[in-house]
């Protein structure tokens, strides 16, 4: 029972927080494995022919194919966020925030695991969808799991967090991220960065549709935001992927147009570090880590978005170079920048994935009068609901002419696996952008409920709106810490599109739940322009589409479980 | 079991479809209803003191509070899709389309009962969280809801509904709403008159963020929109509030703005009609009914939203008249329209809902270059995500001067409670509004997902986009039903406060998730202003916030469920 008007129960210590919460968590992540492992055999049953699962079969199991890619994202994230906590406890860091933190957080997703997941509004997900017979979940009925959905996400835990919250509002985050004292300086630093040269401006370019100001990349070019994963040998700083996140997360928290300029670059240094030559290493690198060249992802098409093996775009050789001719959509940042990574098909005999390249393209910056300057490219704007603030076109190539040492590695054919393992990195930092999106509906929704008074009481004393504050808090932890293990993970040198596509799926729920419930908390003034918590339904919203759609997210992650 | 690749069940017909699902739906009400008491008992205790029912004590337990509400909203929802059904298997109109999202609708909810019920995104609400004890759904877990629920929403169902939807793509709904021939008549009327005037131009209008344009309005008028629910002898068309919600649904569907241009008139011959002086009636009902004049309704201030009792704008007497003091915010159309029904305090002594009065304050219309031409009233427009066409506006009121006999009544101090009475009609209408807004969602995500191609494949062949799409039915069919069930409350002249908000808290819920859908399905040109779903998405948003937030609206059903 969840239910907080009862005596306290001897499982609490206060009729609030779980005793012995670590053990709690620690034996509740047995059953959820268990759990896994046999959604994960009944799913292999259905699709495998022939000793391999099948594209089509798990296609007509779409539902308990995607499901259980939600469901292994949950007990990953369940685990992590004991680690987490265990990490804390080992360092004398685990406090009573982070305890209801955790507390919360596993009451709410076993609950969900057991009895309704949703991954989308309207599409809750049932072990019975997965195939399971209905005692499949027994073991979440029993023992430390029964123990944590019945005590864990009560009202008073989720009141008393928002107490919490209260008190401490002066912390960077709600709860310690349980990042070393580096990481959180740098956190501390874009922190300041934000608050100061981003969020008093952001809602401005927002509602004006403005480009973000070259002053201001330019002084995040100085603070490395540029190079900050680029070796240092090519000018970088040679930081991790965990700094990324947490870069990503403070600047998307004050915009996510800022937080999100970052995302072109890693996607071109990615693609250089790992496919390109030492010449291009050496010549691109340095200038994209100083911002000298800003770059631009040019990949999808408007027949060719979720397929992008499929995509038509044309690459022909022209003596020494290549022409390239076809139509793009939704390309961010496509006027201002520099650089094109552009991935188009150099094998005409081809229809899929195998006969793509990827080009580095020089392009001219345009202006405001003349947005495509270049022979052989022209592009309208596409008008958007958010995620403004570098604008997204549509591009007609007609025979534009690419240098002959501008395809990647010197090498046809490799483009799209290229890209995808520039994917994984590009989702890792699309997750932190949505933790950092997220965090910044709860910054502005706090702020909102304690300022405004209905029925004589500021708005976060009631648990409706605290609750939500609560739900906010805990996801936006359970976000963060998926994140970071798909950045070490990254960092570890693995294969990571399993980690970085559960990071993805889960940040981009948590953020459009977060920025809908911080509308909500808002009333009527959620609903005016001049309040950003509308702006932030809007950038949200965003999160679920592009780098991969949701669904799309499920179906890497379901294809790598049962591969 | 609701999975599908198993071989098909003895409780289906043909693997898909259950067998004797009007037997099944019937027995599976008794157990929820037992459920419904059972709670309402458990939060009776928690929340009676001195026999009664206190209102801090609710507030203190408002997640069980508000919970209950939904699950009455459940049950309530559940026995009207059975009897719906029942009318139609009657009446020899029950077809495989309406089976299926009988079946589907009931394998969902019992699932959500049981499992957790979607309060909004991030607060699900669980049995526990209604004091009850873990054993307390195990009637859910046998007999028929066992069958409905392992049997009633599977992907084969939905595949099955969305194929039907395809092949009947000619009709009006989807699935017969069960109303008789002349409601029928009157949907296809407006359906004719919203496609051929409203939808081509609704988007339009929104982007340019313009009034519905007068001749639109006069149309309208002659087609008889502001009279329908007038009596005869008024010059209306004495017709009931189910047709107002056909009309409602059916102009909503073009366009949200369109569909609630007749919300204000409904309010204000609500209330002349239900607590106006025989002059006042035969002044402004014919006027109203013809649309010579247009009302706005004047309520909401900037410091008093949910709380309404508690507004402090003062009507004070002068002379033979009153002189209005004070700020209003949210005003709806209040620029181009004639007649305000305007909620002020005509007595300084109170602070609550005691000292409130009603008037029928004329207004002269503005236009763009002077909107609030009258002296002691001026204001100033609020942009909006959504909801445009008639325009938002703060209005400030400086002994802005009304007339002695436009005190609704003639008697002071009833204001609140004509204004409540009034709104349980309003928020039927607003109901109806939301099952509009959604079937629009589903009319042009449907058309999407047919259109689309990806993977060699219209988008509609993918499960998750198929699933979608069907819940997205099914649930509109829901909302529907409780709707008209709401208005039929009000037609046998019910007090139906509990039924209105039931419909409005469901319906608005409704309409987010088909919105919210419907864009992911449109995958990236979702988010292009140029498609109208990204409209779609802003429109729905308002639902769950006027008219009674959701969490107020979850308040007065509790309240009433525990009087
Ligand atoms: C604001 C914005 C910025 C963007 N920036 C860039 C950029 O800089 N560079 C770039 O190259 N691209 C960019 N994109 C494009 C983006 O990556 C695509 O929109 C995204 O990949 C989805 O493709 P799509 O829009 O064609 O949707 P579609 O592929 O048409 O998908 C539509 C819907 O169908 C679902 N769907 C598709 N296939 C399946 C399936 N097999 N099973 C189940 N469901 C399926 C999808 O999940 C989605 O819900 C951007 C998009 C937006 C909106
Ligand atoms: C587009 C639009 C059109 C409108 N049109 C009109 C109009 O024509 N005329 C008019 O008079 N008004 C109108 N309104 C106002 C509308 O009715 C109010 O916005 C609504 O009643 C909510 O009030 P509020 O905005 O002050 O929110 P608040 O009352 O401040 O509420 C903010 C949030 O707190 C929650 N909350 C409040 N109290 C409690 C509580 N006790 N327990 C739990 N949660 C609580 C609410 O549910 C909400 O989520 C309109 C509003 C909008 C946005
Ligand atoms: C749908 C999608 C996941 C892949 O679809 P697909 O065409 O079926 O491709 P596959 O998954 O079969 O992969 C093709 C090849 O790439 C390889 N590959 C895929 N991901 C990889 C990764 N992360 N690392 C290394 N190789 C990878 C596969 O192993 C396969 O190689 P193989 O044939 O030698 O085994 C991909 O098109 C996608 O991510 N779409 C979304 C597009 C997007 O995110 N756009 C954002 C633009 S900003
Ligand atoms: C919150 C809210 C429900 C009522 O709050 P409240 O101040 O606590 O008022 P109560 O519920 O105590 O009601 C006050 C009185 O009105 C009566 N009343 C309320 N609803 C009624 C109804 N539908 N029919 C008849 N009487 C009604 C109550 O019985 C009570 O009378 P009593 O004191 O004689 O018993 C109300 O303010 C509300 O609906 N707010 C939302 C505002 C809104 O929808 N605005 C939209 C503007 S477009």
């Amino acid at each position: 029972m969840a239910h907080d008007g009862q005596a306290p129960s001897r499982d609490t210590e206060d009729g609030i927080r779980l005793a012995g919460i670590l053990e709690l968590t620690g034996a509740a992540l047995g059953p959820v494995d268990a759990l896994l492992d046999r959604a994960t055999q009944a799913l292999r049953d259905l699709v495998v022919e022939d000793g391999r699962p099948s594209g089509a079969r798990i296609e007509a199991e779409q539902t308990a194919a995607h499901g259980l890619a939600w469901l292994a994202t949950y007990a990953r994230a369940l685990r992590q966020m004991h680690d987490w906590a265990q990490r804390l406890e080992t360092s004398g860091t685990f406090a009573e925030t982070e305890a209801l933190i955790l507390q919360i957080a596993f009451g709410e997703y076993l609950d969900q695991i057991a009895g309704g997941l949703p991954m989308s509004q309207g599409e809750i997900l049932r072990p019975a969808d997965l195939g399971l017979p209905s005692d499949a979940v027994r073991d979440l009925d029993i023992g430390a799991s029964a123990t944590l959905r019945a005590h864990g996400n009560t009202q008073a835990a989720r009141t008393r967090l928002v107490e919490l919250m209260q008190e401490h509002a002066a912390n960077v985050t709600v709860g310690n991220p349980g990042l070393d004292d580096e990481m959180e300086m740098v956190r501390e630093q874009f922190r300041r960065f934000t608050l100061d040269r981003v969020a008093p401006h952001a809602h401005a370019w927002h509602l004006k549709d403005q480009l973000i100001p070259m002053d201001v990349i330019e002084e995040m070019a100085e603070m490395g935001v540029f190079g900050l994963t680029i070796p240092e040998e090519f000018g970088g700083f040679g930081l991790s992927k965990t700094a990324m996140c947490v870069v990503s997360e403070e600047l998307s928290r004050g915009y996510i147009g800022v937080g999100s300029l970052g995302t072109r670059s890693e996607i071109a240094a990615e693609l250089i570090l790992g496919g390109g030559t030492e010449a291009q290493k050496s010549h691109w690198l340095p200038r994209i880590a100083s911002a000298e060249t800003l770059p631009t992802a040019v990949f999808t098409e408007p027949n060719t978005g979720s397929d992008l093996g499929s995509l038509r775009t044309r690459a022909t050789r022209n003596g020494e170079d290549w022409a390239i001719t076809g139509n793009k959509t939704w390309i961010t940042h496509a006027a201002r920048t520099h650089l094109m990574t552009l991935l188009a098909r150099t094998d005409p005999e081809t229809t899929d994935y195998r006969g793509l390249s990827m080009f580095l393209a020089e392009k001219t910056p345009g202006s405001d009068d003349a947005p495509f300057p270049d022979d052989g490219i022209s592009g309208g704007e596409i008008e958007v609901l958010g995620y403004r603030g570098m604008k997204e076109y549509e591009l007609a190539f007609d025979g534009f002419r690419v240098n002959g040492d501008s395809l990647l590695g010197g090498a046809e054919g490799q483009g799209f696996k290229q890209l995808m393992q520039t994917f994984e990195s590009a989702r890792i930092q699309t997750a932190a952008r949505a933790v950092g999106v997220a965090q910044s509906a709860l910054d502005v929704t706090m702020q909102y409920a304690k300022d405004r008074k209905q029925f004589g009481k500021p708005l976060i004393a009631f648990p409706r709106v605290s609750g939500k504050l609560a739900m906010m808090a805990v996801e936006i932890m359970v976000a963060r810490q998926l994140t970071y293990d798909a950045a070490r993970e990254k960092d570890a040198g693995e294969r990571c599109d399993l980690e970085a596509g559960m990071a993805k799926l889960l940040g981009a729920r948590v953020a459009w739940a977060a920025a809908d419930n911080g509308l909500q908390v808002h009333g009527g003034n959620g609903f005016a322009l001049e309040y950003e918590i509308s702006r932030l339904l809007c950038d949200a919203r965003i999160l679920n589409i592009f780098e991969g759609a949701a669904e799309i997210q499920a179906q890497v992650i379901a294809r790598r479980l049962l591969a």
